[in-house]
């Protein structure tokens, strides 16, 4: 009872019984491939924070361990991520100057803010909510985002000093500095960018034609973010590069993630709260798409509720280990997933990896260039950007295609928060403006069958006597008067109606509102002498009209089948045909 | 052509042109009663929205008389009427102290924010959103309005100076003044209200009773307000009793509506935009509501657009005539109504004679006590007060319940323009999260015909092969997730299973979000050696799918109906019934 009580909150005494040899080994594999991956991805995601770069070892740490204690997924690495590294850099530097003490402790309030409200969300079972944000509105963000982020970066391959959180701060704040540059940074940037970009498009076919295993050529071309940041610090140390004001990481403390405390000042929790919602809900997005989709390939199932609990967990973890917010990332898990990891414990190796780095390796980096890490963001956000879902969305659908522009558009302009906030309203609203305003169908029975289609769609047989009007919506107070214009409109003036009939199979809903919409048309109707009948109304419709009066006062009556309806009513003529007789 | 569109945008050169003296004097006499009527009420709304009495006359003139021009509906009466008095009262009081210059400044700016709010929406064909106030909201703001109302008004009745724009403040307010109550003006205030509401109830039965016709019966009943005025005026003059402490409505300026400009001050526009709208489009509704009744009595149509552009004049015109925000009221509308006016030419003559009114009476309302003012706003609103709507809404859907409780609840506790935002809020909130949670059945065929029902509320055939899937409800990014979960939980472990067919006669949309869902499911089901087939999709979704790559990846095929599908795909046994095979 209680172990299964355990089972089901904290999934580690789940996979944890059954843990064997074979499963520790790979995980191992695992874990070693990610960590040399993780390094310079840590600090560079703290650079893109504006934060100082052990926050993003350290925000890889605990964070982990955590996630793997209570998380679902078997194969998502939680840590710093791009687009989020991005939010939180918009949301500290509303509160504090980057650099700055109150900047790093914004941080920590942020991911204790993102930790709990999320822990809520597991606890209220509120996954659903992330629904709410439309897959283009996500793809568009996440594009526009990558697009902010390698902008933003282009200052450290300067060697520049430049600021802004949107797309036309960053480019004017360049422009104005681009006197400024440094030469010697820009020439280390730009030869880390395009040695990275090679690393990933052409080193992998390479060493395969070299004829080394996919495995093996697998990890090294993971490593090369290593080999840039290895060759690069090197360059600046043995030609003392730093003398000529390349910008290097410097004093990194020698030191396991420290314990800190976040503010709990109200003042500042109140500014941080829509920030770390907005932090919440998109972390909590891409992780869990991230999650469904690898564990789909394994045919395993997540609960987006327990990942709620486990990133939760995580973040609340980095808030006091000296972190800032996390999710699951993409990169880092598909790396995790191809190197075989199999249970959550391959994270747990990935932690002492860091910490190990945290303790041992810092010192190394003195000399690393900013434009290093730079140029590895660089390369690993371009990846994010795909404007596809622009013509994708145009040919299917306007209403996402606007959605998702809308989001671009703003957020490239206005940054990440009003960007990802208009996107999710937009979709909303757009979707209830078209509910306000729904498909109504006049439909006749197509000949041959007992089934009943659009008349202008279809070669139908009707009866002139009978209107039979099907509408494709549920009918609720935002489209129940449209439904009374659209039935006067239509009735006034045809004399050989007797009957309209409205065939329900569509509306799957009838609020208080619609109702009263149905009793006036209804009384109406019967004033002019016609009958409303009704059809196909749905079982739960049904449950709920009966506790109404609207059922005794209708003029017509209810019918199972608009198939009945048509032939108690107004029959057609109709030869029988083979299909309509038997199975 | 020209004379088509004034006949369009400004209705009166449409009825206009058939204007007859039969028609004339009807509206003569329909004018004659509401002026009796809209004095004393003009006057005692002003008091409500803490303006000087004169105020609620001059805002009855020239919005009348625009209305008529540009208005759509015969009957309806625009003016002051109690909840957007009581909203204006809200606004305004959150800039300037009531009694200054400021605050008659602020309701002149107010009226012209919602006028230019209401023309805006109009002329861009927004009528529709009034639509997204649900009736039971509506309901239950009015409701609670009128209690709000009635309790302001309570301190003149009493004749002390209290406050407060919460039920809560107010009580407070009152019971901390209530030891510094005037008996004198107590006595006439309970003397008037207990007046007015006999007058209401018990005068036309008597008059019946005494043999009069119902007309004539109908004015004098209309009438009781005024007699209620002269009468306590009168005492009050005669016994001097503003000398203790009676307030009086006291000096009123004798002049025709003044020409006034309202502030044009950014600041104050930015302040009161939001009251505004919530103004504008409470008023727009109760005044689209009251006309669109009205209209139904006799079958005329009123245009829901053109009805904006009527009401946004009339709030202009009181703008720039020293009135406040006006809109279309019930009491007045259906008095106008009944006295049988027949053309909004009856609102004009009616805006003649509060002008004379205004020129001529106002010396004679010096010694007026509020008391008797406060006694006809109650004795008016408590009419409006209807708790049903909440015993109507538990007993037909939770759903609606809870808006209509969170609206009264809120706007009692926390003043109109939170109640009614939070209610308009709340009933989106449910809705999309109601959508966001489809019901979904598994069908099968009912015996003896080609109708599929829900297998656990109807006896139908069904064949193991085949599971066949009923979506009730569009499916949008809200729901896609909530499909996928569904169908895999199904699917997993039914060894039977070869064909999972979807019936999407109630899915009204597919968005990208959904499109990927489907897709997904669609190779998630083929993976698994299931096809995964589509029927009664309805054209509109049809042609979406069709821009798509999904029909093309669709393991099984797309049928017309789902009595095909079942034929082909897994017959059933049934004996041919005499329905089946001919109408």
């Amino acid at each position: 009872m209680i172990s299964s009580m355990l089972r089901r909150y904290i999934p580690v005494f789940d996979w944890g019984r059954t843990y064997n040899k074979h499963q520790f080994s790979n995980d191992m594999i695992a874990a070693i491939i990610v960590t040399i991956m993780l390094i310079p991805q840590s600090l560079a995601y703290a650079l893109l924070a504006g934060l100082p770069p052990e926050m993003g070892l350290y925000a890889s740490i605990l964070p982990i361990v955590l996630y793997a204690i209570f998380g679902t997924s078997r194969a998502l690495a939680v840590g710093p991520v791009a687009v989020v590294s991005l939010m939180t850099a918009a949301a500290i530097g509303q509160v504090a100057e980057a650099g700055s003490m109150g900047y790093a402790m914004a941080a920590l309030t942020l991911a204790m803010l993102s930790g709990a409200m999320l822990l809520m969300m597991g606890v209220f079972k509120l996954g659903f909510l992330a629904n709410f944000l439309s897959h283009p509105v996500i793809a568009g963000f996440i594009t526009a985002s990558g697009v902010l982020i390698a902008a933003s970066q282009l200052k450290h391959i300067l060697g520049v000093d430049a600021h802004g959180h949107t797309l036309w701060e960053i480019v004017v704040s360049l422009v104005r500095h681009l006197p400024e540059t440094n030469p010697v940074t820009l020439v280390i940037g730009v030869a880390a960018t395009l040695f990275l970009f090679w690393v990933r498009k052409g080193l992998k076919p390479l060493l395969k034609r070299l004829g080394l295993g996919p495995r093996p050529a697998d990890v090294i071309t993971k490593a090369g973010p290593v080999a840039a940041v290895v060759a690069t610090t090197v360059v600046v140390w043995a030609l003392g590069l730093d003398q000529q004001q390349v910008a290097i990481v410097g004093e990194v403390p020698q030191s396991l993630p420290p314990l800190t405390l976040p503010s709990f000042s109200l003042d500042l929790m109140t500014t941080l709260a829509v920030p770390a919602l907005l932090v919440s809900i998109i972390g909590f997005v891409e992780s869990v798409s991230v999650a469904q989709t690898l564990a789909a390939k394994k045919r395993q199932r997540i609960d987006p509720d327990q990942e709620l609990i486990g990133l939760g967990a995580a973040n609340l973890g980095a808030a006091f280990t000296g972190g800032y917010p996390v999710t699951g990332g993409f990169a880092r898990s598909v790396v995790n997933f191809d190197a075989g990891a199999e249970t959550p414990a391959a994270g747990a190796f990935t932690a002492v990896g860091l910490a190990i780095a945290a303790v041992a390796l810092t010192p190394l980096i003195f000399y690393l260039p900013k434009a290093t890490l730079a140029a590895t963001i660089i390369v690993a956000v371009l990846s994010l950007v795909d404007f596809s879902i622009l013509t994708r969305t145009w040919g299917y659908s306007r209403k996402d295609f606007t959605a998702v522009a809308a989001t671009i558009i703003l957020t490239l302009g206005f940054g990440v928060e009003v960007g990802v906030s208009a996107g999710v309203a937009l979709s909303v609203l757009l979707f209830l403006f078209k509910t306000s305003r729904p498909h109504i169908a006049e439909v006749g029975l197509v000949p041959g069958t007992e089934h009943f289609r659009n008349i202008n769609r279809h070669k139908v047989l009707t009866n002139p006597a009978l209107l039979t009007i099907r509408i494709d919506e549920s009918l609720y107070f935002a489209n129940a008067r449209f439904l009374e214009d659209y039935v006067y409109d239509r009735v006034v003036g045809d004399d050989a109606l007797k009957h309209v009939v409205f065939m329900c199979s569509a509306v799957n809903e009838v609020d208080m509102s619609a109702l009263e919409s149905l009793e006036a048309i209804n009384h109406r109707l019967s004033d002019m002498g016609l009958k409303l009948h009704l059809s196909e109304v749905k079982g739960p419709v049904m449950d709920r009209l009966k506790r109404s009066h609207f059922l005794e006062e209708l003029s017509g009556e209810v019918f199972l089948s608009q198939y009945h309806a048509q032939a108690k009513l107004a029959p057609v003529e109709d030869a029988p045909q083979p299909i309509s007789s038997a199975i």
